[in-house]
């Protein structure tokens, strides 16, 4: 019997996967689902159900939450990283865990093949597939939707001629929920000119004022929020909920896709933004001048490389133990001031703190300096150019 | 006669050193106030009279907006320069264009001296020396403030001794205007952990609800604020007078200084942070990832070098070229919505859009090319990586 | 009838696909070759005379030496670029070349289809396509060895039965020669521990002793030889000619192809190391240490994005106009020994010479600054790591 | 009593220090070297001799050749480190060691004072001086030769009447021997257009022929020579001893100075160009291309602020933990020949080579994915800019 595993998310693409891989290719189909912080309980049972439903042999869900923020999103936050500027990579980064956890499972179980559900348009396939071949190149990658192209249309056609009755009902804007954020499709995003109406974020204003909240951070890590601990994915989880009340976090992001066109998503993502611009604060206070230069460089490259599917490079790995040695002193609160659809990074506290009163401070007289100091260091500094000048008869 | 140039700003340490140095040391005191767009009439004038009642020789204001605009300005906005993904770098730019324009005056004037006013804890020191010791390395610079050390009080007491009866009242909080941004210092600053309050920004909250406003770019300079064309520094002027209603721009900038300490200020930079962003939205929509990536991190270093005064090297200008090269296509209207305290980015129409329905849109089926193609695309991505996971027997 | 142009070289595979596609495949074949300096007079003929035997419409040779030089060489120059530090791209930039003027010659005689001899497994196939592609995405590319992946027996078996009597004696190593360098391939680049013998190398020792050369640069273009001038693809050409008579410029390059596998091809390269080292050495006289620092970063891009064939992306127009910037001042001569096998840059002078003693030389006395100066910049200079070692109690 | 430690290395300047300290300023003078790899027994005794009859209270020498080698030779050998891709950057490594031994020495016997005889025009007063003051800002530093700007005249002067006869001659060129190789200084090092005498170099030629060596490295680290085992600092030694027979290593290095100023100085390094070329290749066949990539990009960067006495900055480590961690499958077997005055890297053998055949070599016909795959591949790899070029009707 060929066994085959299934990326499952309980979508349209994938329970066509299952019924039409199961009754018409012969594949033993055991669908697994990966939860990387975007299903909620109820969720969860109605993915599995609908599986069981289309008649796969077994259906499993995997719990990859931590797995999530522990090989990914961790090193997003000691990076800040914002693609463009923008965007936290939501989804590029939570599609790496779900791979790897599915060809694991794989293995686990022993497939000759594994099926997902994306088209051959997208970032998604490229994703999935590398990871797939890198890590399983034995095991076969089955496609249908990219395939076939199918419409919409032929696919719930198939599944009600095989007699399942599901509501197909396509939502005026596709979400995607993740840990890391939320994404949001919809006829605006395929254009360049629209954004979308307030009714298209999940997330509704649904509180006035402003909060203040008190961010604790160890070592580059969120570990407690109002001096409340908890695992840092927990946090992230809590954050979230308290700063999508006041509807934070939207944007647009405008990318390169891998597959070289332009791409264009709506997102929220309250806590990744508040997160990040919360430890890029601290770490203003706290890093040198050439570690934060450094770090930038490496971590947008950490960035475009996630997001494209380079994840098991091995440059990832000697990327990542650069940016965790960066977080040593990482270390301190970040006070933040939540308002209806923004935020407000007031200040921090850190013992590593290199604002330093004692050695003077900026726009007042110095102390541990003199101007005569000043002026050698000015003088020094200006030698190059005032050769250069000179030399190339310039002024 | 030893003729002294000196850059006065009407301030009380410029005001001192135009008194001291005249009456005490015997120069024969030239002052020239640079604008860069942060005087008003009122300010001249008054700044003017100061000057003259302080007993300087010749007083001059030197008008330099639209050259500020031109060989700093520019480049900002075609470099998206934002420091530390923040501070869109007002003050720095606004001294290394009068340090120039002062420096070509003294030469103008056959002076053989150059004063000013800043204190040897600051960067501006840097900036005004390097640059008068480039470009004029047979003037001397004489700094009072600097070497002297004089309290607030000292510097009042001796104009107080010698008859100038001014009134020098510390404002609470310390305002530096110009054509891209105020910056504010006050106690708040001195700290790390305090905001500043709503009272410390001169451009207070005017307006509710939200304004839609289009800017036209051409070649990456901003040429007309809803349909109306203007001299660029003009409509960043325009600009900045629409948002500041909202309140909108403020922060506070956590950064190095050149003399190894951290500083922080406050700003307010509504149209610098507007047009930055919606530049660059722009321009994620008709450059290559690669220009993109380049752009960013030249336009990082120019931000820099800029920053600690670096501003002559010839680096500066290889770099310039480089990035008024990528603004070739940098043309079309970016759509922006004012709300208070925030904006938001809507979208943009460029005849030059890389995302183009006619070649495949993201997400949607693909028509250049086919799932094969695709498939292709990744294996042979997946190369290296598959070969490296093999020897080194990873999985 | 379909018209097509046959990238033509005259070695096996290319007369394979003149013969097989006009008389097979029924196009009308017009045979191109492009000159980018590895053709002498004599070989033009035979490739000519191959042509013409073997059936095609039309032969042309289209003579790109010069072009070569303008559009790709003199870049690598200004960017001193050696891939891996070893290599100068000689066949990686010649290819670029190549495919555009073949894809325009395609389209000036309005042809359907372009036609080249690559294989499935290396770089150019990549370089040809996509040039021809993103110039021409209405002409059809055809690449009967890339499809058939004939063995040398099998071409030579259907030209013999098709009654093409020539001699197709492989030889032992296969040479690829043109003005930017000479690749040479053999079983021992197919190995990682060999390397080529004496033999395999085009040029062989023919002098000893040790010969001087100067080196005439002119804003980073090589004007003149030993004080003769001629145009700088010229000059490349007769540089080669007299080191190479020292066997100068051997060595072999292991590199990522673009296809994800390693690749290992010796060269010898002998004008092409001479100038970028001379040239090189100018620029460390004459520019800025920022100029170096970032012309170096912005070289190897310009040499990565050429390597893989993306010539086209427009971010190179804009690195062009950055590295052709900083050559204003890299003008002067510079004085290389010839040495068998070796060559040693002796020295340099120029008029834009940075390294100049009215400042102060390296290691003697300083004159343009004092002790006091020194201690003053360096105390300067300590300042965040003090605070850092301070703040962190570190010591 | 002043208790000072006095840098000493048995010349003239730090000679003239050692009695004019301790006889005229009343300084309890203890003297110290530290032998990083230049001193022989012989040297060692001589130096020792000279300290205790110039009236120093103490004299020690350090031996800190292993320490030279894992706090900063090992990560310059797994950074190819070579500045302006030439020098190896010999005395800059040194002077970081040899200033944190002194410091951590006068903390251990309690000095107030460190004292060393660098001049104020070059840039081994700003390594020490930064080390010094970040290490032990309490102690104050003594600089007799910068602050008096003796000449060598005046020095021997002074010793002579205090009764010190030494021989004082100047050698022709000045030679600073370690481990990580040798500067050369004479007169035509302070021209730019002179390069050193044969005579100027200490090694001499002193074979013939071809000599084939086996590197041995394991991750990273140079662990064998021709199957001997021995410390990596050892077989540098070992290395140099039979490649400098060879008279190989030689170059001369245009730098940029900390202080601004261009500075000139011929080196001799067998050890250290051999071992960064052979670690190199080994890298080319076992490290991915972006690996490669960002090592190069770091590793200047370790480099520069290596040279520029930022040793201590806190980035410093964080790029070692990053390259420490590129090292993992750097191991394997180098083959290198050594000629007169030059080498060849013939090839490489390593169990992690992803020069693999098992996928497909490079030239030869593909044995991981088809002609199809290819097209794929190069068809997606084109799209950006065959978008770019219809949009903007560029052709």
């Amino acid at each position: 019997m060929k066994k085959l595993v299934l990326a499952y998310s309980g979508g349209l693409d994938t329970s066509y996967c299952a019924k039409y891989l199961s009754q018409e290719q012969g594949y033993e189909v055991h669908a697994v689902s990966v939860n990387t912080g975007g299903f909620t309980p109820e969720e969860k049972k109605d993915i599995e159900e609908k599986a069981l439903k289309l008649g796969v042999t077994t259906y499993s869900n995997i719990e990859a939450v931590d797995t999530f923020y522990d090989k990914v999103v961790k090193y997003l936050i000691f990076g800040n990283v914002l693609k463009n500027n923008t965007y936290p990579l939501s989804v590029s980064a939570e599609r790496i865990v779900q791979a790897i956890e599915i060809v694991n499972y794989a293995k686990k179980i022993g497939a000759q093949y594994i099926a997902h559900g994306s088209t051959g348009a997208g970032n998604d396939q490229v994703r999935f597939d590398m990871i797939f071949q890198i890590l399983a190149p034995e095991i076969e990658i089955i496609t249908p939707i990219r395939d076939e192209k199918l419409s919409r249309q032929e696919e719930i056609a198939y599944l009600q001629k095989n007699g399942v009755e599901m509501s197909w009902e396509k939502a005026r804007y596709s979400i995607n929920r993740g840990l890391w954020g939320t994404s949001v499709g919809g006829d605006e995003t395929l254009t360049s000119n629209l954004s979308l109406p307030e009714e298209a974020y999940p997330s509704q204003l649904k509180k006035e004022g402003a909060q203040k909240v008190k961010l604790t951070f160890r070592e580059g890590e969120l570990i407690a929020i109002d001096d409340q601990e908890n695992h840092p994915a927990k946090n992230i989880e809590i954050l979230n909920g308290m700063a999508s009340e006041y509807a934070i976090g939207r944007d647009i992001h405008v990318g390169d896709t891998i597959i070289g066109i332009k791409g264009r998503v709506g997102f929220e993502a309250a806590a990744p933004l508040l997160i990040i611009k919360a430890h890029h604060t601290l770490e203003k206070h706290v890093l040198t001048k050439w570690q934060q230069h450094h770090k930038e460089y490496l971590a947008n490259w950490y960035g475009m490389l996630l997001h494209e599917g380079q994840y098991l490079d091995e440059v990832m790995r000697n990327i990542e133990v650069f940016l965790a040695d960066t977080q040593k002193n990482v270390s301190g609160d970040v006070f933040v001031t939540l308002y209806p659809y923004r935020f407000v990074v007031d200040g921090i506290a850190s013992a590593h703190d290199l604002m330093n009163a004692s050695f003077g401070s900026y726009g007042e007289m110095n102390k541990g300096w003199s101007a005569d100091d000043a002026k050698g260091f000015i003088k020094i500094n200006a030698n190059q150019n005032k050769i250069y000048y000179h030399v190339n008869k310039m002024s």
